[in-house]
Formats: structure tokens, C-alpha cells, sequence
């Protein structure tokens, strides 16, 4: 996926989302949820160019997880979210995971707070 | 890559190009090539919808790969090309690799035909 410049998310989440998820939790995805615990989600975020109507990627942005352990993470919907700015273990970004990411995912609740979605 | 409605390879190769390359090819990829025997890339391509300013991902429209073997292409720049459609191993695109494939990856000479580059 990519958050364009149209998008009212760009400011926040703009770039090309590259989504994967562990072996833990495809099947889960396969059906739209719930998840099991120890499900791991990795979005690796790229800036992009668009050049000629082409959008190339860019340098990493961030790489950001979403961890399911439904008793850990109890209060953010059995997820515990975490960014790392670069990529950079060193640098995370969230530092209030309620509000920071949970407050957006709340309207997934029907699949179990995951936007992503299987795409054969 | 997204290929979108406003570039002139929108017809031929619209879409979301997920490109991946091989162990055997990977080095060479991190230094631009030229690239050794049994190197393959293959590209996933899929339709793509706007919604809000978001591409989002959609159905597969193809597989495409390129394998390199210099002797056995030497022909189309020692690089194979086939591309199927929808994936289906049954439905083969490509009838003449110079002319629908290789015609336009010569101007990339310099990178041994290859129009990807390595992004950390």
C-alpha cells in the first residue's frame, strides 16, 4: 500500500507500506482474524518518488510491529505496538501505544484490530 | 513500484511491481551487476484501487521473471524472460522475449539489463 499526498493519513503514515506477517499468524490472516498470541505484523515504511507516473520506493522511513499477546496487551485490544524510526533499534516512537496506535486501529475491531487484509 | 495511470508504460505494466531476486543474485543487486548465472528476479504484479489518496493492492495480474544464463540468452542480453498470466503456470505471456521483453530493458545496458535497484 502507499499513502499518497491525497491522503488525509500522509502526514502521519505517508509512504509505501511494505506489510508482513509471521508464520504464527497467516493462517488467521487467511480468514480476517482473530489472532493468536505470538502473531507478529512488520510494516517496513518507505518514502517514495513519483517520477512519469511511476511511485519508486525510497529509503526506509520506519519499521514498525504489532505484537499479539491478548493478556500482555490487554488494554490496546491484545496488541502491543511499537516503530523504530529507520529502522533503527535504537529509536522508537511510541511512547503512549494507546494513542498513539491503538485509537486508529480501534474501528478494525472486527478484524481483530488488523487493517491488512490477505491478498492472494 | 507502482506503475499508475499516468505513466506511459500504464498499458503494458500498470500496476504494483513486487520485485524479488534470488540468494544467487543478491550480492550483484547491492552493487548495480552485472549479475551471474541462475540469478532470478521475479516480479509480482497486482492490480491496485485509490481510495482516499491510498493505493491499496489488489488481485495478481502476473508473474514475471527474468533468469539469466549467458550462453543459453545470449540473444536478449544472457537474460531469459517469461511472464504468466495470473500467475497461472499454464498461461505463458511471452512468445518473443526480444521484442516484448528485451526491447525495453536494453537502454539499461549499464546495469545488465536490470531496471531495479537495491533498497536498504
Amino acid at each position: 500500500m502507499i499513502v499518497d499526498k491525497a491522503s488525509p493519513l500522509f502526514g502521519d503514515l505517508g509512504g509505501m507500506h511494505n506489510v508482513y506477517i509471521n508464520a504464527v499468524g497467516l493462517p488467521a490472516l487467511k480468514k480476517g482474524g482473530p489472532y493468536p498470541d505470538k502473531t507478529m505484523f512488520l510494516t517496513d515504511l518507505h518514502d517514495f518518488t513519483v517520477s512519469d507516473g511511476s511511485y519508486v520506493e525510497g529509503a526506509r522511513k520506519a519499521l514498525a510491529i504489532m505484537l499479539k499477546d491478548a493478556k500482555k496487551y490487554s488494554s490496546t485490544g491484545g496488541w502491543g505496538f511499537q516503530a523504530f524510526e529507520g529502522g533503527d533499534p535504537k529509536k522508537p516512537l511510541v511512547t503512549d501505544a494507546a494513542k498513539q496506535c491503538f485509537a486508529c486501529h480501534q474501528p478494525k475491531k472486527e478484524q481483530d484490530y488488523v487493517y491488512s487484509t490477505y491478498i492472494p
